[in-house]
C-alpha cells in the first residue's frame, strides 16, 4: 500500500498527515514551528519529527511539503518567507536525501488550492479564487482547472497587497499590509488589546496572560458569546471582506472558498465578509457576486494537496 | 477597401478613428464627453457625430466601441459606467440600427489591451498586466495571449479597488478607490488644489480658473518645469506603484504596461510608479520585477484595439 504524507509547513504549526490517494486523512502529528529567527535546521528538524510520527516506521512513498512561503517554479527552493527561515534553501534535495523518499514542494495556498479544486468547495467552477487564513493571508487563483502561477510562480500572494497606507508593520518589512488587519495574527491582535484593559472569558482562557493567546482561543470564546472574540471576528471578517472586493473587481471568479485555520470559525468569519464584499465591491447591484464558501477540506486542505501533487509527481 | 472605425468613449471625451487591418489610425475626430447626469441620447449623439465625421460620407463596414464601464458578457450592454449614463442598455443593437453598421462593443480598457498585445508593448509576453490611465483607472489581464474576461466579463475593474480606508468619495459610490489616488482626475485635482493656494505657470494656462484646468495642462506644465504639476505627477505615479504592487503580487505577470491618456506623459508617471512598484512589493529582492512599460499605440490603443475586434466580428 502506499504511503502518502502531506506536511503544511505554517508560521505557526507544521501539520503532518497521511493521506490516501483519493484525499482521505489518516492520522496527523503536529509540531511547533520554531519561528523565523532560528536555524533552518531546527525547523527541518520539527519536519523530520512530525513526519517521523506519522511515517510510524514506514518509509512514504511521497511527501508533499505546503510551504506558508514563495516557491520557485521549479518546486525546489522556498525563496522567502514572511515567518519561516527559509531564503533561497533547496528545501526539496535537502529533505528528499534528509529522508530517503520523494519530496514535493509547493505554496501553501496553491496545495490547499489543488485540494478544494479537485475535491472540495471550489470542485466544478470555471474560475475560483481562494484565500488562506492562517497566521497570515495565502491564496491562489483557479482559472479553467488550471492554477494561475505566474511568470515567477509567485502569483497569489495576496497577503501583502496594501490596504492601509503607512499602516501596521508587517513581518515581510513593508506596512499595511491586508493580513495585519485579517488574519489569525490580526484576530489574536484584536483580541490581546481589549483583554488588557477588560476581564473576559478570554483572561481565563489564557490564565491572565494575554501574550499566551491564541486563534482557537479566540474562535472558542466566540462560541461561548464572548463579545470581545466576536467582535474580533467582525473586524477581521470585514476586513476579509474588503480585500475580496478588490480581487473580485480584479479577476472576478465564479466562486470565492476561504480556508486556512481562521477559516475553522466558519459563518462567524464569513459572514461579516460577505456584507463587506457586497458593500466593497464596485457594480454589485449589477453583476453576480460571487458566493463566499468555507474551503471544505478546513485546515486540511493544503496537507492534503501537498500530499495530492506528491502522488500525481511519483 | 473595407472602412473600420474604432471609437473610444472615455469619461472626458468620444474619441472616433479610422483604423486600418494592421491597426494604423488614418483620422482621427473628437467630440467632449456629456457626462454622466445627461441623457443616453447625447451620449450617442457625440458617438453619431464623431463617427459620421470619421466616415465623411462612406458607410463603415464595422465600428467597434470601447467603452469606459462594464461591458456583459456577451458585448450587448454597457451595465454599469461610473462616467456614462449607460446602465444596461443594449448599445450595441441600438447604435448598429442608428448607423447601419455592425457595431462591437467591449470595455476600453480590454480593447486597448487587445491592441498592446497584438500590435505593442505586450506583444510576445507571456503574461501581462494592462492599466488604463485615462479619466479613472481600468485594466486587463492577459494569459497566454488570451484576455481573461472574468465569470460576469467583470475582470479587470482595478479602478475601485479600495487602497485608503474611508478615503475619497469615488463616482462610483464607494470610498478610497484606487483611481482617486492615480488617474486624470486624481491628477488635476492634486494640481487645482495648489493652483488656488499658489500662482505657477498652470494658472496662466488655465487662465486663472482652476476649475478649467485640464490633464493635458498639468502634462505640458510639467514638461515646462512647472513644480506643482510635477509634484502631481509624483503623487499619481507613487500611487500608481502602490497599486501595482498589489496586482503584481496577486497575478505575477511578466511585464505591466501603462496606457491611457495620462500615459502621454511617459516616464514622468512611470519612474515614480517604478520605483515604488519594487518599494511596495513584497519580496521585490528575490524575484523578477516585472518592467513598467508605456503602452506604444498611446491613448490610441482603445480605439485600435475596438476597430481590430470589429474586423475579427466580421
Amino acid at each position: 500500500m502506499t504511503l502518502l504524507i502531506g506536511v503544511d509547513v505554517g508560521g505557526t504549526k507544521v501539520l503532518a498527515g497521511e493521506v490516501t490517494t483519493s484525499g482521505r486523512v489518516l492520522r496527523t502529528a503536529v509540531r511547533r514551528t520554531p519561528g523565523r529567527r532560528v536555524s533552518v535546521t531546527a525547523l527541518e528538524d520539527a519536519l523530520t519529527e512530525a513526519v517521523a510520527e506519522v511515517a510510524d516506521g514506514r518509509t512514504p512513498d511521497g511527501v508533499g511539503l505546503a510551504a506558508a512561503g514563495f516557491v520557485d517554479v521549479a518546486g525546489d527552493r522556498v525563496m522567502f518567507a514572511p515567518h519561516l527561515p527559509w531564503a533561497g534553501d533547496d528545501v526539496r534535495r535537502g529533505l528528499s536525501r534528509r529522508w530517503g523518499a520523494p519530496v514535493t514542494l509547493d505554496n501553501d495556498a496553491n496545495c490547499a488550492a489543488h485540494a478544494e479544486s479537485r475535491l472540495g468547495a471550489a470542485r466544478g467552477a470555471s474560475s475560483a479564487l481562494l484565500v488562506t487564513m492562517g497566521t497570515g493571508i495565502g491564496g491562489a487563483l483557479v482559472m479553467g482547472g488550471t492554477l494561475l502561477r505566474g511568470a515567477n510562480g509567485m502569483a497569489g500572494e495576496f497577503g501583502h497587497m496594501q490596504v492601509v497606507p503607512d499602516g501596521r508593520a508587517c513581518e515581510c518589512g513593508r506596512t499595511g499590509c491586508w493580513e495585519q488587519y485579517s488574519s489569525g495574527n490580526a484576530l489574536v491582535r484584536h483580541a490581546r488589546a481589549r483583554v488588557v484593559v477588560e476581564p473576559t472569558v478570554l483572561t481565563d482562557l489564557c490564565r491572565g496572560r494575554p501574550d499566551q493567546l491564541t486563534g482557537p482561543m479566540v474562535t472558542a470564546a466566540a462560541e461561548d458569546g464572548d463579545l470581545v472574540a466576536r467582535q474580533a471576528f467582525a473586524s477581521v471578517g470585514d476586513w476579509l471582506g474588503v480585500g475580496l472586493a478588490g480581487l473580485v473587481a480584479a479577476f472576478d471568479p465564479e466562486v470565492v472558498v476561504v480556508g486556512g485555520g481562521v477559516s475553522a470559525a466558519g459563518d462567524r468569519l464569513l459572514d461579516p465578509a460577505r456584507v463587506a464584499l457586497r458593500r466593497s465591491l464596485v457594480g454589485a447591484e449589477h453583476r453576480t457576486v460571487p458566493e463566499v464558501r468555507a474551503a471544505h477540506l478546513g485546515p486540511l486542505a493544503g496537507l492534503v494537496g501537498a500530499a495530492l501533487l506528491a502522488h500525481d509527481a511519483r
